[in-house]
């Protein structure tokens, strides 16, 4: 039983508040566009695929907010939340996607038709693009699913599982898919520093789907590698350049390191929605800095001197070399990858 | 000013418990062997030489717990005391060093003398070994200093520092030299998980010596590294085989490959009470696990689901291949090891 994430409950956006997972599960409407925005800021809805649907639906909320009398004004308040979404967080890309697809319905909508015709063109389109995520998820598990052998370990990093996305995954997909195959298989979930989302979410997705986890720190991920207990890492990602250079949680480019040192593959699994052709590469790709206190004092009491320096970037970047494959909802991409993003796009 | 971590005074065992740290500045008396065996097990005082010097004094205070009448009453209870501070922590060299050391001098005591004599004889010898930990500590700075050039980045892991010694310490000794001698240059301090060692300990002095310090999470070293903020790696040791192969705390191996892989040097600083050569490499060091708890609610907070399996081994092995030199109290040993190390010794 997938979790669900987001769902559109009679024009009520309803998220999972994610920061009081595992302890708490609790459920929590988002009434008003800054309400949107705060939850995608503070990480109470997180992962790109997720990200993107939210925003979709965050155009929604606004308009119920905004209550426009027009076709003009109500596309108005569009491009205005649209652009104040945007802000939320810079590097996932299906944020910009998402919005973007929004916009451009709005935009070719017939320009007879009355704010309420617009609104529920716009709830279609959003609801299309949730109900692709959710196939799109499913795809994604599909193909990688005969990526982990009977018997395997798998590391993971981050979460990218129903909790990143509608309600299903793009890493743990692939996991979900072949636990229901009968698989049986071992995961080592880093836990992910600062926000933990390892600990807190991927562990507790993996169990309650009854799939063996094993928590680990970020730093035990080469000593864990080296006792032979991981045959394959498989992580999500926030944003993919044109060549394969893929951006995700602080920490990815560190494991995709010390796998290639232990010759164990590296997969990236993630919708087509995350890549951005616009980019050559990588270093194109902006960095989010996140705030010092979710270091210093992230969870409940202080853990480091006053006043230290901290640095803190929300992602960095796995060069294309490192990377095995790219799991996507059409085919395991392989390198090179110019060629083979090319050619699926 | 250098910190006092251990201090043995007036009879009294004094540390700093730095489970405290850095919110709080606390000593402590250690006045049963037990407090002490759980002072260095809960990691009220830690690192290598630390551990060593209060196993040391640690005896001292058994002596001046169990009142022995006779010397052979006092070697007994020596010997008892010894035996049980060495299940203190399996994975410290030092520890055991220390306690060989204080056994040696107790057994070749002469015969006829009383039990006051032989604690006088013990207790000059535990202050001995703690003044040769302040002189090591100040030689392994002098022999280090050198490597960090005006300008450079240095990342350290863990508290390889006063703290972790009597007062000066081994990879942080050869910042306090530099900084001492008047170089510039700024430290990356890993925040180390599961004990943050690295955002109590390490930020801590390094702050409190007025060295520039930025705090990071353990997994954004690979990060720093391609952002070219790192000129070279210094940690510290707990145990080296006679091929160099070091263990150290949990995630220096990580650090060690991804340094590996940005062509940065990788530097070992450790007294020679830390090399095994008992041990031709490290494939014989044992690995601590820890406290699952220490993990899943490390902080004051739960982070992680009931219930979740955890992997917490407290230290790593880092092979000596990808160790640039180990920066002793005698002079830096480069590779081959195994001959710089025979040679030294």
């Amino acid at each position: 039983m997938a979790v669900q994430t987001i769902r559109w409950d009679n024009g009520s956006l309803i998220i999972i508040d994610q920061t009081l997972l595992p302890t708490q599960y609790s459920e929590i409407a988002l009434d008003t566009v800054e309400q949107v925005w705060h939850a995608i800021k503070t990480l109470k809805v997180r992962g790109a695929p997720a990200i993107g649907v939210s925003a979709a639906f965050g155009l929604l909320v606004a308009l119920r907010e905004k209550r426009p009398g027009s076709r003009e004004a109500a596309l108005r308040e569009l491009h205005i939340a649209a652009d104040y979404l945007a802000t939320s967080r810079p590097t996932a890309v299906n944020l910009f996607w998402a919005l973007d697809r929004m916009r451009g319905v709005a935009d070719a909508s017939p320009a007879g038709e009355d704010a309420a015709g617009l609104f529920r063109r716009l709830e279609e389109e959003a609801l299309r693009i949730c109900e692709e995520d959710r196939k799109v998820c499913r795809a994604i598990g599909e193909h990688g699913a005969p990526l982990i052998a009977e018997g395997a370990g798998v590391l993971t990093h981050c979460n990218a599982g129903g909790l990143a996305t509608v309600d299903y995954g793009t890493a743990l997909a692939v996991m979900f898919r072949a636990h229901e195959l009968g698989r049986t298989f071992q995961v080592f979930a880093d836990e992910t520093r600062p926000l933990l989302q390892g600990a807190r979410l991927t562990a507790w997705e993996l169990m309650r789907a009854g799939i063996d986890v094993t928590l680990i720190c970020d730093n035990t991920a080469a000593q864990v590698m080296r006792e032979g207990k991981i045959q394959l890492v498989i992580v999500g990602a926030d944003r993919i350049a044109a060549n394969g250079d893929t951006a995700n949680k602080i920490g990815t480019y560190n494991v995709a390191l010390i796998a290639h040192a232990h010759n164990i593959p590296f997969y990236v699994a993630a919708p087509f929605s995350t890549f951005d052709r616009t980019l050559p590469d990588g270093s194109g790709i902006p960095i989010e800095l996140r705030d010092p206190a979710e270091v210093t004092r992230g969870f409940g009491s202080q853990t480091a001197p006053d006043q230290v320096k901290v640095y803190s970037p929300a992602f960095d970047v796995t060069p294309a070399r490192l990377i095995a494959g790219i799991i996507t909802e059409k085919a395991v991409l392989y390198p090179p990858f110019t060629e083979s993003i090319s050619r699926w796009l």
